[in-house]
């Protein structure tokens, strides 16, 4: 994509209303702009970002056997009264009347949708387990939107529903998600903690979040320092396995949300607990018979009787991702992508526009990273140097290729790798091995 | 995927509620569930057919020149008080109250809310042209939902946003998306007409219509009986390239919708023309200043002074597409996908789940076909031959390989052609190539 034509509204200040560094940068890069209190639009950057993410998780979510479905937005008041939700949601649920005056409401989560759908379609225990997900916008009406896409009312979110015959095909789903989370933060680059945590208003009693580090976390956190040092998992595993000693592995540490953890109980010495802000990433939950029980989702068993469904659910914050990413990644410059959410890998900069040997150079690079199918961001723009510098460090692609006249003469470009900082001149064919290989 | 895993809840008795082929067999398929009036939750063999739309129609607004964003399902009021259409928008508007009495809405278009980005973002003459589209759910609130995704209420819109100097330019943007458009569809596999169109709420002088041709079809149209043996665009196209000529082959045959066709002044003779009913597929539009002239979008030219946008609007529904294909591929036994949006590309039946060498030789195939990265549906079901050809004729796949012991003895497989019928048994290995490199 060539800079010149491409829609990147850049800001050059720092916008008031933005209190945290994911936010200011994310208006700054021009990757979303606001429409309303907690609503924003994603323009081409932060799309691209937003699908590298949303695609990791699904990924990651079929891999570990979940099925991907999409269910809608809008949903009737009436299943969330067979739960007995409808009244308790309280004022963040954006409750609706359609024309014709029936209760409707904007999904903040979809526990009873996907518990009709199953109620409906499966009948026997045969058809288990089944665990089904979608990646769909929710809204929650939050009192104080704030933070950008960390805190928005409008936000994508992927949860997973699990359906077992029973508590130890349930703990068996729970296991599944429980790695496939950890691997699927892991390839991100972020190291989400599983911390015991409370289950609020989805209910039940087995319950992880996932928590992220950060200055600007909303909540405070407590873990075992050990957890500092530790890199999380990254090696393939197979689903078929028995994933319980994961599971032990992964929450035998300790890790405990402000609302899980007592000062008095702690096993923890305090010269060994961290206390830490945390970013929630994602939330995984087993409950049980919460829904089914009272939803009447049942399966017929082998003795021709019938039990309830053993349900779990489980959350990734796909939206607020994009913010908990540059949370975790950016410096004085602007954002640092890691390169498995970049939007694009290399940001090929021509410093010199009207100098048609420079023109001649980039333009051959940048035809030849496409036709390696390296995603490339060509600033082909008529501007000086140092805004082009700028706007590549702020937007924070991995790698810049930089084409000048002083390289040009010898033949060499310069390579800058935008973490490390590290800069190197390199023959233009060399300079492309690296970067198109990583 | 194996279908004894894969969440595929099949109706055997065609459901009451649906009047039409396409709702009858989305149903029956288990591709949808209804939720609400004229709202469904795609289920994971509806899912890949939506997605495989939708990526169609992306790569062709790409290829275009049109650049993707996100923008939210809520929007303010406010915005649409700017442009006037507020109060005009009738009862279809689905309009809600946050929880602090703000006036919100669920859009059923993004006119207003582009115009209001682009205002905010595009300054200059210079950073035209631009076009900008979205994929995103819209709701309208139909007083009477039917004929299931084909007029639901929440459903799947792409909508493209041209922003333009001047008319030439706005006219250079328009006859882009018109080929855009022809290519898109012809992609699929539809006859896709543009019908000179009435412009409605949305407002302009310059209005096609693309229409397939169907007896479920919602409105009546008019056509020269010529169109009926035209093929629709399908070779590459040059998009730098002047495409007036394009536009002019392409709407210089009659073909009109019921609102803009006046018997008195058709230009065909009543034995060339066709009436016939038609599916809307897609809608684009040119209104000029209509939207940015009241919103103040303007750029400074190179004078210095101001001049209101030059806008457009381009729509694809693409969640209603699905249906259209069904409506136009089908026979008594099911769907017919084409190639380009099936869901899988194989069906692979096993005809004796309890025969240890058919499983051995269905499990092989199903490996390399994977290893190829040919999308299977595998039925390693216990089922009856009876019900796994009725099965996979239902949810239309184009090519079926069955495994069977006679085969089996010979070294042969049968391979069947879904929309041809034709059935041929050949050698493990002919079979494979011949559905691979299809």
């Amino acid at each position: 994509m060539r800079l010149s034509h491409y829609f990147l509204p850049l800001l050059r200040e720092n916008p008031a209303e933005a209190q945290i560094v994911s936010h200011r940068l994310m208006l700054r890069a021009g990757m979303i702009r606001q429409s309303s209190a907690g609503i924003y639009s994603w323009l081409p950057l932060g799309l691209r970002v937003l699908n590298r993410v949303e695609q990791i998780v699904r990924e990651e979510q079929d891999r570990a056997g979940a099925q991907e479905i999409l269910m809608p937005t809008i949903q009737p008041a009436e299943l969330w009264r067979e739960s007995g939700r409808y009244d308790d949601y309280g004022a963040e649920m954006l409750r609706i009347r359609d024309r014709h005056e029936r209760e409707m409401l904007y999904g903040p989560t979809n526990e009873e949708m996907i518990t009709a759908i199953v109620r409906d379609t499966i009948k026997s225990y045969r058809d288990l387990p089944k665990n089904l997900y979608h990646i769909q916008w929710k809204f929650r009406d939050e009192v104080r939107p704030r933070f950008g896409v960390m805190r928005g009312r409008e936000f994508l979110m992927k949860d997973a529903y699990s359906f077992d015959l029973d508590a130890a095909g349930a703990k068996r789903s729970y296991n599944k998600m429980m790695v496939a989370y950890l691997r699927t933060f892991a390839r991100m680059g972020l190291k989400a903690i599983p911390m015991r945590a409370d289950t609020g208003p989805i209910g039940g009693e087995l319950s992880h979040e996932f928590q992220i580090l950060a200055d600007t976390g909303e909540s405070e956190v407590y873990c075992d320092k050990a957890w500092l040092a530790t890199d999380i998992l990254a090696e393939e595993v197979d689903y078929d396995a028995d994933l319980e000693p994961f599971f032990r592995e992964w929450t035998s540490r300790y890790a405990a949300t402000d609302e899980m953890h007592d000062p008095a109980k702690c096993p923890v010495p305090a010269s060994e607990l961290v206390t830490a802000r945390g970013i929630e990433v994602g939330h995984i939950f087993n409950f049980s018979t919460k829904y089914s029980a009272p939803m009447g989702a049942v399966v017929s068993v082998a003795d021709g009787s019938s039990v309830p469904l053993e349900m779990g659910s489980y959350g990734i914050g796909v939206s607020r991702l994009v913010g908990a990413l540059i949370e975790a990644n950016h410096d004085g410059a602007g954002i640092i992508w890691p390169e498995s959410v970049a939007p694009f890998r290399v940001g090929l900069i021509n410093l010199r526009a009207a100098d048609a040997k420079c023109v001649a150079a980039a333009d051959a690079l940048y035809a030849k990273l496409r036709a390696a199918g390296t995603a490339v961001l060509y600033d082909d723009r008529d501007e000086s140097p140092g805004a082009k510098f700028a706007t590549m460090d702020l937007i924070g692609l991995p790698w810049q290729l930089i084409v000048g006249p002083r390289g040009g003469a010898a033949g060499t470009l310069e390579v800058k790798n935008r973490r490390s900082g590290e800069r190197q001149d390199l023959p233009a064919e060399a300079a492309l091995n690296r970067i198109v290989e990583g």
